[in-house]
């Protein structure tokens, strides 16, 4: 017993180094497409939002985009307002579809029209963060640093390098810890948003 | 060692008979908003969908939904195309806000307005599913048999009792695993949706 009480805390120990839902690389230095991420943690949807290049201004045709996070980054953030080193946020851009079986008026989702993904991995980028465009593929490639990504939630975001502020629950929590950027929180006393 | 062996057995038994992640009524009947229901399974968005009572018709003020399910139905629906007994659905209603931050158009998510459930409980309900609202508390409230919920989902559902033709990753795998209502597949052989 002893020798398999020994394995198993090495093993746990090896877990708790790696998160297993973290990002993986490829050997090109391509980034992995999880193959489960629509089982991750859900943050929000957008329709039409004309912030993100792959969603850009095409008011006749929007696209919805769904945001998601991998699961043990999620939580920490949840506990703490901030996140983790090998965070992964997974943007997927949907098509949008009117008059689909009984739905009369407004718009649902239909095919995946590309994906994207940010990731925090301190060691491997200067900037800590970085963006992968996967189109349709499993393996994305990296944005440079001078992408309008890059440059946007570098200006824009409400906490470290993310758009906290378009994911309502996790808004909250970051308002509460204290988390949210100094200068999101000085644009955001400026602006008075319209909502309806 | 074989006490505790014959205990951990047990309990796994146990875990399995009841899943954790099904539905849990109060004593009154009324049915517990899952604390957690925003870390199960996304399944889709809408924006100013108009079939459902809660995100009716208002065009100058659409509301999206998101749906979520309890993650032990996802992962027997994804190997088999069917809804095991004790499966819940959250529909989580959510105001739509425009131009905040740096976002110019489209739509974006914000407060909640109002939560749903669809619940598949066999010895509970007379016809296995049934509807919740919630309103903005913890405790659901059930729907009469009479109600448009229950009307609508039994005349246009895509899988069983639910609007699988709205959730594009399960509609894939209900048509892979032959699973599609009879009903629904002769209507949906008739329209020709607009998609954009």
């Amino acid at each position: 017993m002893k020798k398999a009480s020994l394995l198993l805390l090495a093993a746990l120990a090896l877990a708790a180094q790696t998160p297993a839902d973290g990002p993986q690389y490829n050997a090109d230095g391509t980034l992995q497409l999880p193959a489960n991420y629509r089982e991750w943690v859900y943050l929000s949807s957008g329709l039409g939002m004309t912030y993100g290049p792959a969603a850009s201004a095409d008011t006749r045709n929007p696209a919805f985009d769904n945001v998601f996070v991998n699961p043990s980054s999620y939580r920490a953030f949840v506990k703490t307002g901030h996140w983790p080193d090998k965070t992964m946020f997974v943007l997927e851009v949907r098509n949008a579809t009117e008059h689909g079986s009984i739905n009369n008026g407004g718009h649902f989702q239909s095919d995946i029209r590309a994906i994207e993904a940010e990731v925090k991995d301190e060691k491997r980028f200067p900037r800590k963060w970085a963006f992968f465009g996967f189109g349709k593929k499993d393996a994305g490639t990296m944005n440079p640093a001078t992408s309008s990504c890059n440059q946007c939630h570098g200006a824009n975001a409400a906490v470290e390098n993310t758009f906290v502020q378009f994911y309502p629950t996790l808004l909250e929590i970051a308002r509460a810890k204290g988390t949210l950027n100094a200068a999101y929180l000085q644009k955001s006393a400026q602006d008075t948003p319209a909502a309806h």
